[in-house]
């Protein structure tokens, strides 16, 4: 295993520079590791706070900025944050409307977030909860009760981080935020495991003629093993485990995410395979995302994920975002 | 070797499908294997046109854009694009104030570029060329006569780009370009060698405890093959080959860039060392970017690129920018 880091302990707290000297927009708090907006708290605006293990980048810090989260918490790779990194988050951002946040179903995330809120309910903070978990791959996991929380956090963030800036109400955030994540699915198939700087292993093993199906995001197995295929067979699979959750049909927004030790240029292929997959099931990609947005490490491979549109979500998703992994709009 | 792509022959296509899915912003013309703004030629506006083997993305075709490129070209993976396509190119984005190449210095770029702007000469059109080799490895390789063009070429299609947007002639944009390269170097380390779909085996063998030190975009060779050491210290070896050739001071613009298969939590620990190692010789990463923008297919490694700012560069630098893989302010 050959890594770019100094050491497997301080890899989180050296990106966390790295993040720091890199996006001025953005205040890195080093001791408590929080990814805070410069700009502080705008009076009445609802506060978005997510985060997770690290290992995922740009999830969450990438995130950060105007029409999107106030502050991300992350934790070491592939482990929840504490609940004292989400209570300083939320108290930071906290413009006197109330505080989201926004989990992705693991086990000890929706443990500590919980925890943080409650405690945080104490102090006489308003919290509201969004729990992702769009991945159709499995039903309880090895780190999950229920469904994993995968690409359609990137979603969530950006459409209700969208709503917040007009000043919404919390409820209306929330509201918003779980719509998404209602309409949102996602699949994701590995070419290769990752391998995490403290194991320095891979943590399955594949041959040159296998893929994962349905794989999580921490190398957790997926539904089976199955053939290595040509891109265009692989969407299908992965296309087709998507409509049979939610049959996909209408306007929809699009991911196609790479796993983190994919080329752009096999993303780019394996759009136009899923843009062609939509298309034959009635469904059109009328918006899009290409490239690497909730990664795994080194891991090979790629995820799907569509949100079926509405007028309202459409308006949101195209609304301004300004920060290091979205940009658009101002 | 396993690659998220239907056949080694139909890559480059199937890509351009998909980005052409992706984004309505650009037209892609199939046949030609041209990436055009939609929005067609702005009279009056010089036309900038660029190319090269694909394998690199999203250089060119992500940089197609509003204060970017008119047009990119993109040859078979790491095969320069034929005189045709850059002829046809050029034809299609020349607003009347002639057409500006920008090619980075491989001996079959070169040489096709060459040749389309003699024969675009030859129709009447104004053509200049810039030649990109901000590389200091190595003088002279496998594929080039003096230095490579690598990390350079997004500053200089940037700052150009912005420049042709304010409607400065021709001549103006060639000598910002020029200027750009000038100022600018690059040094590659690579971890792992890239697989191209038709060989489908790495362009060379590294163990578990080496690295190239001063690896080209290809594949090549670099100056010498080291001991596999921390983050902080490759960085360091990098910014010395840097230095030495062009001592840097003052304000600097700066971009770490992920060979395709390195984790972008990697990119940030580098970011991290770059910016000290700087600071230690009396510069000042004012403008970074941080992430994948010239790849060498799948392999894990990074680059350095830092331009020696001025004030025209750093303004051209923030102007408005609307492409695929760079866009802010607008």
């Amino acid at each position: 295993m050959k890594k770019l880091i100094n050491s497997a302990e301080s890899v989180v707290t050296d990106a966390l520079r790295g993040v720091a000297a890199a996006h001025p927009d953005l205040r890195v708090d080093p001791g408590n590791r929080i990814v805070f907006r410069a700009s502080g708290p705008r009076p009445g605006k609802v506060g978005l706070v997510s985060g997770g293990g690290s290992g995922h980048e740009p999830l969450h810090a990438g995130f950060v900025g105007y029409g999107m989260l106030d502050a991300a918490c992350p934790g070491e790779i592939f482990t929840s944050p504490v609940p004292d990194q989400v209570i300083e988050a939320g108290a930071a951002v906290d413009g006197g409307a109330g505080v989201l946040h926004i989990v992705k179903n693991y086990t000890g995330d929706v443990l500590n977030f919980h925890m943080a809120a409650e405690l945080c309910a104490e102090e006489g903070m308003q919290v509201a909860s969004v729990l992702v978990d769009d991945d159709v791959a499995v039903r309880d996991s090895l780190h999950t009760a229920g469904r994993r929380g995968t690409g359609a956090t990137v979603f969530v963030e950006k459409i209700a981080g969208a709503l917040a800036e007009t000043g919404a109400p919390l409820a209306e955030v929330a509201r918003v935020a779980r719509e998404v994540n209602a309409r949102s699915r996602s699949f994701g198939v590995a070419l290769s495991a990752c391998t995490t700087p403290v194991s320095g292993k891979p943590t399955f093993e594949l041959s040159e003629t296998e893929v994962e199906l349905g794989v999580g995001i921490h190398g957790e197995p997926g539904r089976s093993r199955g053939p290595m295929r040509e891109a265009r067979e692989l969407v299908r699979l992965a296309v087709d485990a998507l409509h049979e959750d939610l049959p996909v049909s209408g306007d929809v927004l699009v991911m196609v995410n790479g796993m983190g030790g994919t080329p752009l240029i096999e993303l780019y292929v394996t759009f136009a395979e899923v843009a062609d997959a939509l298309a034959d099931r009635g469904a059109r990609a009328v918006r899009s995302l290409v490239g690497d947005y909730v990664t795994s490490l080194d891991m090979q491979g790629f995820s799907v994920t569509v949100c079926h549109l509405t007028e309202e979500l459409t308006r949101l998703w195209d609304a301004p975002v300004q920060t290091p992994a979205l940009r658009w709009g101002r």
